[in-house]
């Protein structure tokens, strides 16, 4: 009889986390592992005991196929910091004999740095003790600043959103030739991956956005004034992409200038919002223009009615392929995607140790990003556009995108 | 030889504007019109000259099919209010003297109430001086907020973007069971017909938003914070929509407590934002919960790569059975949409004096809305459903939504 089999998820959600959840489950029902336990709010729930059969849920090829098209986390997320083992090895304890007592085989955990952080702690002290528990991670980031992997899951379907929807604020921003200048706010802490993704809205039927702002680069606030005013002549209407986590010549964040407070997660992160509505008030202050802010949020990772193909298939094979290599005895390592050509695009995947990838931050490359700072150059696109390839229908009910749920 | 056609975009644009554009051309193209100019930015680019001919811009089926695809005004828009014949006969004097240099026979005008009411005014003053031109409305608004007719054009596609984020946001916002409020602003200046299109993402795989708060009520910060405290007890997360036209009891917007200018629109609207962001700072200062504010702003009506097919189907038809009410000789008339039924749904269109629906404001039925006045009932579902369902798919190019544009 084969040993069970555990999975979480961890740190924010994306569009496609759950196509990895699909991707585990598949893999080790084929491979006829034991059960399939999924941990709810990752490491902490399973530390509370409240893990589910996942079985009990997905019942048919269909069930697995919404899991795929459902965003957010299916089996909730947590943010929680692993204490380091020396510092706490009562934690340790506790969850290798939760582990033990469940008959756990394989331990899969799906999530971004921080979730490698755990996956490593875990690995390690596993095999202090001399564990045969396989601990694989599966990566997911929206923000795309995973080390080694070519790009990450999650990536792709964001960005697909922020470049069609961005692509529908333009037309609408243009339709009165009133001076207005449109500021987007992007999600991505310290990397502009995302940022970038707005350029991915030029073609012959849009011009795209006129400036990029990255946080590769350190941001200037009257230099973008003088930038934002010059495209705004003579009506013009011009549309400004901002990354939340634009900083400061002096190490400030830009928001962090208007909000007093800022409180800091449990990863020491400091928390970030309002950049756009802090750059729209300076421009409608100092150019004397209409402004219109707009912060897109949570829903830029959680617009699973948007999916890339290309990413739900490689967040299903990242995840699938973490099972193989548990299987054939990998431990303490994650599933990479190895980009094999780019036009047809193709890719495949391997597992490294998981210490080259966690607590790395992979930062949009310079000669990726044009002379004057504010936008990103072809290699970019050229990196990008496969990702965002190829779209899934949700599976609608009554006129509503269906996902799989636990209601509760 | 049959007199020219003339068509005009004025006011908000919508997610189906340009189907009802698409109805106009190809039907007045079916019934083998003269040339169907478009006028640039409403009836202020008629004013200066900047009329397009259409056919240069719609060349074979699959463009039309894309304008119908294409959110935002392809004409571009103007909030231009014409002013009364008898305070300014020159600016009416100009208008018909072009129209009679284009050999205009037909206008037509896709907006909102203040669209309407230009229209009224046109009409008004051509039969004053003996004109044949015929002048009809073309009805859009996603507010829905048109008398008369059971729905507005736009409102559906609004409606199904709206419902299906907001399932999405509230998956999202269940990852952590950290007590944390989110607080979604959703657009309608004084009416809350999409706001309470939350209320269609709850279903047996969503437990849909917790609290709806609309226009048509009062609204009351401190029985508001009560219920989001009793709501958010054990960690529970909920999910607040509140609309950006919230008023207090004192006459004062919600968001007018906060903001200490508003700017007042060509039509004498106060200009709103920051509902969400008030209340969520309020709920943060007094409650001491984490809370985090949404606001969809435009991309709500800007979102066509999740258009309801109801929706295209009835905006492309009004359009189009404008261009059949005119050739029949009739002028300063609106075409509605008459529900047949609800289950399964059927419509017709006819057209109606346009006085009866210029100027009004039709309310979300008080008898619509609960109890204690924070959701929606079964009626509104009921009415809403059919308006949502069916999609019609982007025409993707390299992973994007493609669209019909002026590029200049």
């Amino acid at each position: 009889m084969s040993k069970n089999v555990i999975v979480g998820q961890s740190g924010g959600p994306t569009s496609v986390i759950n196509a990895s959840l699909a991707g585990v489950y598949d893999e080790a029902r084929r491979a006829n592992l034991g059960t399939i336990y999924g941990m709810r709010n990752g490491i902490k729930g399973f530390l509370e005991g409240r893990n589910i059969n996942m079985a009990d849920y997905i019942k048919n090829r269909v069930d697995l196929e919404i899991l795929k098209r459902t965003p957010s986390s299916f089996l909730a997320s947590c943010r929680y910091k692993l204490p380091k083992a020396d510092e706490n090895p009562e934690v340790y304890k506790k969850i290798f004999g939760i582990l033990a007592e469940m008959e756990i085989g394989y331990f899969f955990y799906i999530g971004g740095n921080d979730s490698m952080d755990t996956i490593m702690k875990l690995s390690k002290y596993g095999e202090s003790i001399g564990s045969d528990i396989r601990f694989m991670g599966v990566p997911k980031t929206i923000d795309n600043d995973l080390a080694v992997t070519d790009h990450s899951p999650g990536f792709g379907s964001a960005a697909k959103y922020i470049a069609s929807s961005i692509k529908e604020i333009i037309l609408d921003a243009q339709v009165y030739n009133n001076g207005a200048v449109t500021i987007v706010e992007v999600m991505g802490r310290n990397t502009g991956w995302l940022s970038a993704a707005a350029a991915l809205s030029r073609g012959d039927d849009s011009p795209g956005p006129d400036l990029i702002f990255l946080p590769e680069i350190t941001f200037d606030v009257d230099s973008f004034l003088d930038k934002v005013e010059k495209l705004g002549k003579g009506g013009a209407t011009p549309t400004v992409i901002v990354s939340e986590g634009l900083m400061l010549a002096d190490g400030r964040y830009v928001n962090e200038v208007a909000a007093e407070n800022n409180k800091v997660d449990a990863f020491g992160h400091k928390q970030l919002s309002g950049t756009a509505s802090y750059l729209a008030q300076e421009v409608g202050r100092k150019l004397g223009v209409k402004t219109r802010a707009i912060e897109f949020g949570i829903i830029q990772r959680c617009a699973a009615h948007l999916q890339s193909l290309t990413d739900v298939t490689e967040a299903f094979a990242v995840g699938a392929d973490a099972v193989k290599a548990a299987r054939e005895g990998t431990t303490n390592e994650v599933v990479i995607i190895r980009r094999l050509a780019s036009e047809p695009y193709a890719f495949t995947t391997n597992s490294i140790p998981i210490e080259k990838m966690a607590n790395i931050e992979k930062h949009v490359p310079m000669e990726w990003i044009n002379e004057t700072r504010d936008g990103v150059l072809e290699p970019y696109l050229h990196y990008a556009k496969p990702l965002i390839a190829g779209e899934v229908s949700p599976y609608y009910v009554d006129g509503m995108p269906r996902h799989l749920r636990i209601m509760n």
